[in-house]
C-alpha cells in the first residue's frame, strides 16, 4: 500500500492534528473521545451549520469549516458515518442558540445517525439532504441519489446566508434550493485504497473507466473503455443536463471537480471541453470552480457539477469565504 | 494512459484555455504564436516578475500569475522548457517600464533559454535563480542543485516586494534571499506519465519509493523500500536542516507539498509528522503551507520545504495575494 502513513489505526487522528496545526486560526479540532472541527469564526446568534461524512473525502467537509460556511463538522473514518455522539458533541461545541442546519449527504448510515442526533438533541433543527448524483437512482450505500460535489455548493450558499443571519428555516430553504438546482456525475479512471482495508475498492482494467462512479467508489451506470475528454465531457453534461433542463436565460456555475489524483491540468482541460459545449448550448457559465474539492482518496477521476444560478444565489456565492479549502475577499 | 485528454498535441493548449476561462478576472492567456500567461493586475510602474518553465507543475506557475506574484508566466510544454521568443513575447505583453526580474529554477534548458532572452530584450533584467533541492548535487537536467517548490515562496514574497514599488535590484536580492533561506526534498511513490511519451518516465516496483526524486522524476539519492510516514518525514527534514542549518531562535515556514496524486490527508500527516520533530528541535513554525502547489502531473509522492524567516519575510508573505492557486486577503 503506498501511503503516507504510520498505521491504518492512527491514520486519521494524525492527518486531523495536522490539519488542526496548519489551519490553527480557522479551526480548533478535538480528539477525544470525538473528532470534531470546530469553527473558530462560529459566533452566537447565528444558526450553527453542522456537516460530517466519511473521511476521505478532503478537503470536504473539515476544509470547509470556517467564516462564510460551516461552524462544525464531524468526520468519520474513511468512507464511514460520523455517530450521533460525535454530532452531539460537536453541537454542544458550536452552540449558537439560533438552531442547528444539518447539511448530510445522501447516504443510509449518514441519514440514520444524523437523524438520532437531532432526536437526542434538545433545541430546534432542520436538515438539508443533498442528492445531486445524476449517475444512478439507489447505489451501495443510498436509497435514491448519492450526495456529491453539490453539496460544498449547498455549504458555500447557505453559510453565506447564515453568516448575514438568515434565520433556521430560510437557511434549509436555500439549502433545498440549491441542491435542486444542482446535478453531478462523475467518472473513474482507477480505484483508491482505504488504509484499513489496505488493497484498491474494485479494479478497473489498464484501458477501462468507470462512468458514473461514486465518490466511495460505488458502480456508476456502466463499466466502458476509455474514451477521449470530449466524449467524456459530453456525456457527463448531457446527463445533467438532461437532470437539470436549464433554460436558455439561466446562468450558472461550472464546477469541475478532482477525484483526487487526476492533475489539475486535466481538470482545466475538462473545463475548457465543457465550456465550449455550453457556449454551443447558449447557457451561460457565470461562475466556475475547478479543484480537488470532493475527493475520493487518491482516485483518479473526476466530476461535473452544474448549479443553476439566480441573482441570490450568486450574491451568496460571491460573499467573503476564509476556510482552509476555499477562500475569498479575506 | 488513464488521462482526460483529446490528444498529446492539444493537451497544453486545451488545459491553457480551460484555465484562461476558469479565471478571465485574474489572468489573460495567449495562444498564438506563443503560450503566455499575463496578469490583468500588471500595472506600470512596478518591477516586472516573469517566470516559466516546462509545463506538467500546475499550479506552478501559471496558478501563481496575479495579484502580489507573477505579473507573467511562459508555460513550456510538459517538463520541456518554454523559447526565448515566448519569454520575449511575454516581456513586450507586461512592459511595466521598471525593468524585468526572472524568476528561474535550475535546469540547463530554462537558464539557456532566459539568459537568451535577456540578451534579446532592451530593456534592464535582472534573474533569481533557484536551487532548493538538497537531495543531490547535478541531476539530469542540472548542473548545481535542482529547482522546485521554494520558488513559489520566492514568487509570493518577491511579488509584495515588487507590488509595493521594490525596484529591480531589491526584488533581485530578496529573491536570493529566500532561496538561500530554503531547502527542498522529495519522494516519489509512482512516476507520473507525460502525455507526449504515453508511459510512465520511470518505473518503481510495488513496495519501491525513490527518495528525493526531482519534479521530473530525476533519480534522487537511492531507490528505498516504502518507509513508514514517520521514518520518511524524518529523513526528509534532516536532509534540509543540516543543510539551512537554522538556529533555536529561527523561525520557519513549512511547506508540504503534494506532487499531485497524493491525497492531501496524507499530506496533513506528513504536516503532523514534521511539526512534532520540528517541536522536538525547538524550531518554531512560524507560517505553514500544505497542497498540491509543485507538482509532477499524477505522480504520487510529496516534498518538505522550509524557508527560515525573519520580520521582513514574513510580512511580505502576509501581504494580499489574489492568483488562481494561492489567494488571501482580497
Amino acid at each position: 500500500m503506498k501511503k503516507f502513513i504510520n498505521s491504518a489505526d492512527d491514520f486519521l487522528k494524525e492527518s486531523l492534528q495536522g490539519f488542526g496545526a496548519a489551519h490553527k486560526d480557522i479551526v480548533t479540532c478535538y480528539y477525544n473521545p470525538n473528532f470534531i472541527i470546530r469553527s473558530k469564526y462560529a459566533k452566537k446568534g447565528k444558526v450553527a451549520l453542522i456537516t460530517g461524512g466519511g473521511s476521505g473525502h478532503e478537503p470536504m467537509h473539515g476544509g470547509f469549516v470556517g467564516y462564510g460556511m460551516l461552524d462544525a463538522a464531524c468526520p468519520g473514518f474513511v468512507f464511514s458515518s460520523p455517530s450521533p455522539d460525535q454530532m452531539i458533541a460537536a453541537i454542544e461545541k458550536v452552540d449558537c442558540g439560533s438552531g442547528v442546519l444539518f447539511i448530510v449527504k445522501n447516504y443510509s448510515g449518514d441519514i440514520m445517525n444524523f437523524q438520532m442526533a437531532a432526536e437526542m438533541m434538545t433545541g430546534p433543527s432542520e436538515t438539508v439532504l443533498t442528492n445531486d448524483d445524476v449517475a444512478v437512482e439507489n447505489s451501495s450505500f443510498t436509497t435514491g441519489r448519492r450526495g456529491v460535489a453539490a453539496t460544498i455548493i449547498v455549504e458555500k450558499i447557505v453559510g453565506s446566508l447564515a453568516e448575514s443571519g438568515g434565520s433556521l428555516v430560510e437557511c434549509k430553504n436555500l439549502g433545498n434550493k440549491v441542491n435542486k438546482n444542482s446535478g453531478s456525475m462523475g467518472v473513474a479512471f482507477s480505484s483508491c485504497i482505504v488504509p484499513a482495508a489496505g488493497k484498491p475498492t474494485f479494479e478497473l482494467r489498464s484501458d477501462e473507466m468507470e462512468f458514473g462512479v461514486g465518490i466511495h467508489g460505488e458502480p456508476g451506470r456502466r463499466r466502458d473503455k476509455i474514451k477521449s475528454a470530449k466524449e467524456i465531457t459530453n456525456e457527463l453534461l448531457n446527463a445533467i443536463l438532461e437532470d437539470l433542463k436549464p433554460e436558455n436565460k439561466d446562468d450558472i456555475l461550472l464546477f469541475v471537480n478532482g477525484m483526487g489524483g487526476t492533475p489539475i491540468s486535466e481538470l482545466y482541460l475538462i473545463y475548457d471541453n465543457a465550456r465550449k459545449m455550453l457556449d454551443n448550448k447558449k447557457i451561460k457559465i457565470a461562475r466556475s470552480l475547478v479543484g480537488n474539492y470532493c475527493t475520493s482518496l487518491e482516485m483518479q477521476g473526476a466530476s461535473i457539477t452544474i448549479t443553476k444560478l439566480d441573482q441570490e444565489l450568486v450574491n451568496h456565492w460571491d460573499t467573503p469565504v476564509h476556510t482552509a479549502g476555499m477562500r475569498w475577499g479575506m
